[in-house]
């Protein structure tokens, strides 16, 4: 089975002295960067409908721990998979490393080692290594009054798509972001010079906001009309805030830094959405364009918030 | 639940910038040394009996990785823990950690990121990182003709344990070696000077041996009256040669190192028990002390040799 399935996704990479087939890989070439690791589980009916497509799962598993390494500013390098599985179905794992390979190629991260057991439930654990130049790397920690806070894209379309899914929908378009999300890697280099600060949206954006801010120490105001989001949609902002699997990026940025990292962000075709600004204190404050508080605001996140959170 | 329970597992260990509680963990200090990879996931009711003590469980999931560490010759250094879990009860998770976190510290490893998730089917997913000089590494595919082979200390403990286990005792300390698998971090240091070729015995000693001599493209001949095993029970060579966990290490040392080997062994107050000898050509031919051959070991393990395996 490794040898028919996974081998082949173990390319030479860079740095990859010994991949798939001895005790551990034997990694190299780290010299001066610094090194990421990030590690996700996801388990069948959990984390994913049971039905879901054997290639989406594939994606799945790698996309979520690429979206941690955009989020540390880490450029992928190597995974481990370790894939607990029923039964042996040769189709099933066909699909599912061609949706796995297929990000990964993308992404430049090559399979290094990894461990396939039996066990009732099927789930997925990557860990992933990214590379990062030292003190280049994007933490929570480091907002501070003042900033920027800006989203990478639309939130709440996993949301949506999970609804449709869930509805019975199998052939929809707008399933996408939910089936394959698109881990933010095109936006790490374009951050490097000008972001310290960023979070990826896994949990919701008022979950995973609230975490960036607890790190930092501070608060933050988010205007509520600012937040990218499907207007077709009547619970679009229900979903943006608290739905879950978006996985764009939410980063700080001061002000002196807004002019260049605009203009890197147009050269590299992509468009950020500044949503609030970096406060003392603690919380959210939820405003509405014209300024007034968006007090009805309450839900699962948002008592989340009341009190710190120890979630990673 | 990771504040209370792995947030104290996570130690400052050397060269972790960030450890828990970001996006992922920033580890730096490997200059020019080498990256040792190594993952194992293991399952409830598959990997260890469902009614296992919680620390054993810990134990293993860490075990079962730093003895792929020291099959590498690499020094521990960090590990990242992937729980899944049907329920979270405060009773087995503090005894899961403590089993961990006892291992965790004599090998000198500093848990540096996870993930919790719900389950139906408790399993656990370790990742360990070690570190190694540069070029020092041990593999399975350097093994020559003339080599001697070793093993590092008895083998199929921890099948009889399993067995007495199975047979319903739970306080003889035969369990032990089923229970505790004991990594041979020992050794490392002890060989790095003089070997270059080994593998850790999981599967079984032949097995594992057959994956080290085909990586290697070399036969053998063992002596299996030398094979280190509990002379008191009448299946220990089934067990020795075919029953898993012993966790010992196979290695393999040309002529001209055997005296600087057996000195620094003695030193560190270590045994090693010469097995065989590599030769020309392919699969073990395995012999009695006085040379004739074995021919009735058959089973599992043997027949699994004579044709090549692609098992990791």
């Amino acid at each position: 089975m490794i040898a028919r399935f996974f081998r082949p996704l173990s390319r030479d990479g860079t740095g990859v002295r010994i991949g798939i087939g001895d005790d551990g890989a034997v990694l190299n070439g780290i010299r001066d960067r610094e090194l990421v690791v990030t590690t996700d589980t996801i388990v069948s009916g959990i984390h994913f409908p049971a039905d879901c497509p054997a290639g989406a799962v594939g994606h799945r598993a790698l996309a979520v721990n690429l979206s941690d390494l955009a989020a540390m500013g880490a450029d992928p390098a190597w995974y481990t998979l370790s894939l607990a599985l029923p039964k042996v179905q040769t189709h099933w794992l066909r699909a599912f490393t061609r949706g796995l390979d297929r990000l990964a190629q993308r992404a430049s991260i090559h399979l290094v080692g990894g461990d396939t057991v039996r066990s009732p439930v099927l789930s997925v654990t990557v860990t992933a290594f990214g590379l990062v130049p030292r003190g280049q790397v994007f933490l929570r920690s480091t907002a501070r009054p003042g900033d920027r806070i800006f989203v990478s894209g639309p939130l709440g379309l996993a949301a949506q798509g999970l609804a449709r899914w869930q509805g019975g929908q199998r052939r929809s378009r707008r399933l996408r972001p939910f089936l394959y999300p698109e881990p933010k890697l095109d936006w790490i280099r374009v951050l490097r010079r000008d972001v310290r600060c960023a979070i990826d949206i896994s949990d919701g954006f008022a979950q995973d906001l609230g975490h960036l801010l607890e790190a930092s120490r501070v608060g933050a105001v988010v205007d509520l009309d600012r937040i990218p989001r499907d207007r077709r949609d009547p619970i679009a902002l229900d979903r943006a805030l608290f739905g879950g699997d978006d996985y764009e990026l939410c980063f700080t940025i001061p002000d002196t830094r807004l002019a260049t990292l605009r203009a890197r962000t147009r050269r590299a075709g992509l468009e950020g959405f500044e949503v609030g600004r970096v406060v003392p204190g603690r919380g959210i404050r939820w405003q509405r364009a014209d300024g007034s508080s968006a007090s009805r605001i309450k839900g699962r996140g948002f008592d989340h918030f009341a009190k710190p959170t120890t979630r990673r």
